[in-house]
C-alpha cells in the first residue's frame, strides 16, 4: 500500500474504481478490461455509424434526445426550454452542467464522469468553475477524426453491435457499413411492435400500409400480417439479423384469439371498422406465432418486459415518445410468460430467449421461471437479461447478478449491453466489468469463492465476451 | 485512532453511532448534527404541548399509546393486561423492561437507548438488571422543567413541526400556541379520511353531522361536502396549514363517480339509506375534487399508501383502532395514482405532493412514477416520500434513499420526519441524519463520491433541513 | 492473527468459513456450534432411516432426485440421459462433477464443498482434475458403518426430526424407528394435500378411496371427508405428530362454500360427474376446517406458500413431479390468509402456525401479518418461516433474518429446517448457524448490538435451538 489515499486512487477517473480490493483489480486488469464488447441490443441509429460525420457540439452527443439526463434535469426544476426546447446548444450545455453536482448517488454522475474520461480525456468533475474549460475540450476533441463515430466504437472495442430496426426498415445503412471498411459488424435487429400493439387506429393502419408496401403482400388478416411480417423476417435475416426484440408493458394473453376475433381484425383492417375491440388478444396471438417463426429460424427472442410509457399526456402531446416520461409497471406477468413459454416448447418452438425485467421485485420469480426451459447443449437457453432502462445502475446490476447467481448460474450468463441511443454509452460495459470483478473479487477475499484467481478470471472472461459469442453464434 | 475499542466507542449511547467512517463522522459533526429539524408530518397532540404539563411517569411518556411498543410486547407472549391493560404504570414499565433485551436488531431496541440517553441522559441498556435505577431517573427527571412537552421540543432543536388534524378541528391549541411565547412553530395539517371513507355508516353520518355544525353548511350531496370542506380547507390555511394528509389502504378509481352514485349518495346522506353501494367510487371522487382544492392554495399533500388496519376483529373490539393490529397491504396501486397525477396535471391543479408507500417492493415503481410529474422551478416537485412506519428502520431507511438516488435525486430529498405520537421520537431525526453521514461518507471514501466534504456536507445540510423548508416554503 | 491468508483461512473447508470477525467466531464456537439440531421439517424418508442400509453410491446419496442439482445441469446444458436418465451412476457423477465449478456463487457450490467435507472428510473443490479420488474417496466410505443412514444423522447431533407424510400412511417405519436403540426422535408430520386439491379427478377419486380403507369411514361428503381425516389426525398423534403442513400455490378463498357446492362435491365423489366446478373453494373450505383440528389437538401448523410446480408439460409427462420444474409465483395471498388467521382467531381456533413464504417480495408484507395475532405465553405465536426451497441461500437466508428483526422479533425465531430430501443436507444447519453468528457479531463489532458477548449468545442459543424446542414443545 503507497502513501496515495484510497479515496483519490479510487474515484471515477481512476483506473481501480470500483475495485475495492486487489484481487479484483487482478481480475479486471488480468481478465475483463480488454475482452472485446458484444453490445447484443441497443437503440444506434445505422445512419449516423454509416455516415459518419463529426458531431454538431457537446451537446449533439451529449444531450440530444438522452432523456435519462432530461428527467434528471426536469427533477432539479429546470424549464423545458433548456431541456427538449429551442434553447442554444449552449445554454442546454450549461443547465445540464447546473444540475450534474446534484446528479451524486445517481447513475448519471459515474456515467457523465466516465464519458468525461473516454474518450475525451477530462478528469475533472463538471461543474459551472469548470464548465467552459470542458465545453471547449469537448468540442475540440469533437472536431477530430478519433471522434467520429466510428472511431468512437472502435475506440470502446466494440466487435459486433445490434441495432434495433422496424420491419419495413430497408436496412440500407447496414449494407453499406458492412460493405465498408469498418470493422465491427453491425448488425439489425427485427422489433415488430408497432404491428402487433393497436395504441392509436390510424397508426396502426399507417403501419400496415407500410409493410404491405415494403413486403408487397396484401394484408387483409392475421395470417397475411403474419405471412408479411414473415418475408421481412428473412430480409432481416439475409442481413445478418439473428435477433427479435419485443417491448412489452406485461405479457399479453396467448391463448384468447378467436374466429370471431379474426373476423373482426379483417373488418377492422378493411378501415370500415374504427376500433378493435381486444388489442391484447391480437397482441397475444401475434407474439405467439412470431415467436414460432424465430424458432424456425433459430434466432434469439428478446423481450422487454414491465415499462409503462408516456404518463405524462401533456408532455407526450407536446414533445412525443420517448421524452422521459416513462415508468416501471406493476403489473406481474410471469405465469402468462410461463405457459406461453409451455407452450411454445410442447410444440417444439421455443427458441433461445432473453427476458429483461423492469421492476426487481420480480426478479426472484422470473430467474425461477426461467429455469424451467432449458435444452442439451445450450448453456441457459432462457436468459435473464441484464439489468436495464432505471435499473442499469449499481444497486439494480448488483440485484440481477446476484439473484441470476444465487437462482440460477451466472457463469453461463451473456453478461451487458448498453440498450443506448448514445455513442458514449459503452463504457457502461466497462462499469459492469469493474462491478463484477469487485463482486467476484470481494467474495475470493472472504472465503466465498476459491482462491483461484485463473478460474475465477476465465468466468468472468465468459461473462464478459465468451458466453455471448457462443449464446449467438456470432 | 485511539486505543478506545470500536465496540465501544461506537455504540447507541456513543457520539459517533453509525458513523463508521472518519468521513462518516465529519458529515455528521460538521454539517447534518446541528441543523434545526423540521417534521413536517406527526400525529403529536397540540393539547399537551398547548398546556405543557409534566408526564405522570416514564410509562405515560414512553408506553402509553406506542402500538411499537405493544407489538413487541404481545410478540414476546406478554398479557394483555400489561400492555394496553389495567396494569399500573410500574407493572407496565418492568414488562417493558423484561422485553427490551429481545428487542435487539428491532428499530425499537435503537430508539428506546438513544431515548434514554437523550433527553434522559442514561447511558446504559435497559434490563431487568438496571431497572429500578432508570425508572427513577426517568421519573426524577419528568418532574423537572427541562421535560415539560415544551421544553423537549425545544432540546430537540425543532424549527417547526406540523400536527394531523381533524377537519372539524377548531385547532383551538394551535392558536393558543402561536400566541405563546413558543418558539417551535406548530402547524396544522388537514387529514379528512373520515368524511371520504364510509367504514362505519353510523360513524360516517356522525362525522358528517359534525362537520356540516362546524361549516354551518348543510350537507345534501358530494358538492355540499367539498364546500363544507373547502371552508374548513380555508380555516386551516388561516390558522397556518399548508400541507394536507390521507391515509390510503390502496389507491381509490378516481374516475368512477355517476349521477347514479351521486344520487344513491343525497339519499344515503338523508338516513334512509342504511349502506352505500361503492363507498371506493366515492372515496375516489372526494379525493380527486380535494386535490384541486390543495392545488387552489397551493398546498402540499401527502398521501399514506398501503396499511391495512385493524385485522384483529377481537381486539378491534376490545380496545378499538391504532392498538398494534395492522400490517403492511400487499395491493399495488401505482397506475391509478399515475393516472389521477395525469388528469390532475392535464387540468393545471396537480400540486406538491409526497408519497409515502409502506411496502417497499413497489419502492422502484413509485420512485418511477414520481419523476414523471415536474415544474420548472420546483425541486422534485413529487417527492417519494421517508421510510415510513414498519419500514422506519435502518434497512428501510437505506431502501428509500438509494431507490431515490438511483432513480430520482436525493439531492432533493426533503429527508426525515417522525410520523410519531410520543415527544421523545424527534431522535429519530438523529438516527436519520447518522445514517444519511455514514452512507455518503462511505461511498466518498470508496471514491463513488468526490472527496469534497465541504460539497457534500452541503448537500447534507439540504436533505436535513434547507430542501424542506424550500419545498414548504416555511 | 498469524501469517495464514485470510483467503486460506475463511474459504468452506475452513473451520471459520462465513464467520468474517472475531466476535463471529466467538459465538459461532463458544454459542452455536455444539447445539443439538430439530430438523422439524424435512422430506427424509423413514423407511431409508428405519433400514438403516448402505448407499449404493456417491451418486445415490448426492444425486438421485436431487431436484436442485438437477436443475443445474440442465441449465448448464447436460443431457437428460445424465441427469434423470439411464447413464451409470459414474457417468452422472461425472456430469455433475463437470457443472460443479460452473455452480460457483449458487449455493450448490457451498452445499457441495461443506458435503464433501462433512462427513466425508474431503477438503477440495471438486472438478475434473480430481474426479476419481473423490469419487472413490466417498464411496469407500460409504460402505462403512459410520455412514450408514443412521450414523450421518447422529454425526450431525440431529435430536429430532419430522418427516412429512401422508394421511393414510400407516407410519410403520416411524413405530419401528421409536422401538429401536436409534436415539434421534423421527416425528411424522400431518401433509393431506392430496385430499384437499383435485388435481386431477383419477388421482384424486383414488386417494379417496385410500383413506376410506384406511380409515374404515366411507366418504359421501365433505364431512365424512374431514372425519376419516380427524382419525388419521388422531393416528398421526397417537404415534408422536405435533405438526401438520401444507402446500399452497397460493391462498385459497376460505370463505366460497356452500350448500351448492356441497352438492356437487357429494355428486362427485360418486364418480358420476366427471369434474367439479370450484377446486378453490373446496380447498378453502377443507383447510380452514382442519386447521380447527390442529387447534383442537394444540398441533402447530405450516403453509408453504408459492410454489407453482410442474411448469414443462414435456418434462412432467417424462419424468414426473418433483423434477426441478417449479417456479416462484407472483400470486399474492395475505388479505385472504389474514383473513383466515382472523376468523380462526376470533372462534379460539387459531393454532401456532408457521408461514414459510417463497417470493421474497412478499416478506416485508407476512412480517407484519404475523404480529397481529399473538397468544400470552407463547413468544411469536405466529413464525415468519426460515427462507425456502429457491431462497435458501446466503441472501434468501439474510432477507428473512433481516426482514424478521426490523419488523419483528429476531430473538423468538425458532430457526433453521432442511426441507430436504438428502441425509447431507444437515449441515445446512450449520451454514445457518455461522451466517447468524457473522451477522450478529458483524453488529456487535459496529456498535449496533451490545457488546456482550454472553447475552448476544444466549440468544443465538435460542435461535439455534431453545427456541424450537420450547415452541413445539419437544
Amino acid at each position: 500500500m503507497t502513501n496515495i489515499k484510497t479515496v483519490d486512487r479510487k474515484d471515477v477517473f481512476s483506473e481501480s474504481f470500483l475495485l475495492r480490493s486487489k484481487t479484483a483489480e487482478n481480475l479486471y486488469f488480468g481478465y475483463a478490461k480488454d475482452m472485446p464488447v458484444i453490445d447484443y441490443h441497443n437503440h444506434l441509429e445505422p445512419d449516423v455509424i454509416s455516415k459518419n460525420q463529426n458531431f454538431r457540439s457537446p451537446t449533439a452527443i451529449w444531450l440530444d434526445g438522452d432523456h435519462y439526463k432530461w428527467r434528471a434535469m426536469r427533477n432539479f426544476g429546470i424549464e423545458e426550454k433548456f431541456i427538449s426546447g429551442d434553447a442554444s446548444d449552449q445554454e442546454k450545455f450549461r443547465k445540464w452542467t447546473e444540475v450534474v453536482p446534484y446528479t451524486l448517488r445517481n447513475p448519471l454522475f459515474h456515467w457523465t464522469h466516465m464519458e468525461l474520461n473516454n474518450p475525451f480525456g477530462i478528469k475533472e468533475y463538471l461543474s459551472l468553475k469548470n464548465i467552459d474549460s470542458v465545453y471547449h475540450k469537448m468540442n475540440d476533441n469533437l472536431q477530430m477524426p478519433g471522434f467520429l463515430p466510428q472511431s468512437i466504437i472502435t475506440n470502446f472495442n466494440v466487435e459486433t453491435l445490434c441495432t434495433t430496426d422496424d420491419p419495413a426498415d430497408n436496412l440500407q445503412y447496414h449494407k453499406t457499413i458492412k460493405n465498408s471498411s469498418f470493422t465491427t459488424r453491425v448488425l439489425p435487429t427485427f422489433r415488430p411492435d408497432s404491428y402487433i400493439n393497436i395504441i392509436n387506429t390510424e397508426n396502426y393502419l399507417r403501419q400496415i400500409k407500410k409493410l404491405e408496401k415494403v413486403s408487397e403482400i396484401n394484408i387483409k388478416s392475421t395470417s397475411d400480417l403474419l405471412e408479411a411480417l414473415y418475408s421481412r423476417i428473412q430480409y432481416f435475416h439475409e442481413n445478418g439479423a439473428r435477433i427479435s426484440d419485443h417491448g412489452l408493458e406485461y405479457f399479453p394473453d396467448t391463448k384468447k384469439w378467436s374466429t370471431a376475433l379474426e373476423n373482426e381484425f379483417k373488418e377492422f383492417l378493411t378501415g370500415n371498422k374504427k376500433s378493435f375491440s381486444d388489442p391484447e388478444a391480437l397482441s397475444g396471438h401475434l407474439l405467439k406465432e412470431l415467436c414460432k417463426m424465430y424458432a424456425e429460424k433459430n434466432w434469439v427472442q428478446q423481450f422487454h418486459i414491465g415499462a409503462t410509457r408516456n404518463n405524462n399526456t401533456i408532455m407526450l402531446n407536446t414533445i412525443g415518445t420517448n421524452a422521459g416520461y416513462d415508468a416501471i409497471s406493476e403489473q406481474y406477468f410471469a405465469q402468462r410468460m410461463s405457459m406461453m413459454f409451455d407452450e411454445l416448447n410442447t410444440a417444439g418452438k421455443l427458441t433461445q430467449t432473453i427476458v429483461y425485467n423492469l421492476n426487481p421485485s420480480f426478479n426472484e420469480v422470473l430467474a425461477t421461471l426461467v429455469g424451467n426451459f432449458n435444452e442439451a447443449g445450450i448453456k441457459s437457453k432462457i436468459q435473464l437479461g441484464a439489468a436495464w432502462w432505471f435499473l442499469d445502475q449499481m444497486e439494480g446490476m448488483k440485484k440481477q447478478i446476484n439473484t441470476l447467481s444465487n437462482i440460477g448460474l451466472i457463469s453461463t450468463f451473456i453478461g451487458m449491453l448498453t440498450d443506448s441511443r448514445s455513442l458514449l454509452s459503452f463504457s457502461r460495459h466497462d462499469y459492469f466489468r469493474r462491478l463484477l470483478c469487485d463482486i467476484f473479487g470481494s467474495e475470493m477475499e472472504a472465503g466465498l469463492l476459491p482462491d483461484d484467481e485463473q478460474w475465477v478470471g476465465s468466468i468472468i472472461q465468459d461473462i464478459c465476451f465468451n458466453n455471448t459469442k457462443n449464446y449467438f453464434r456470432f
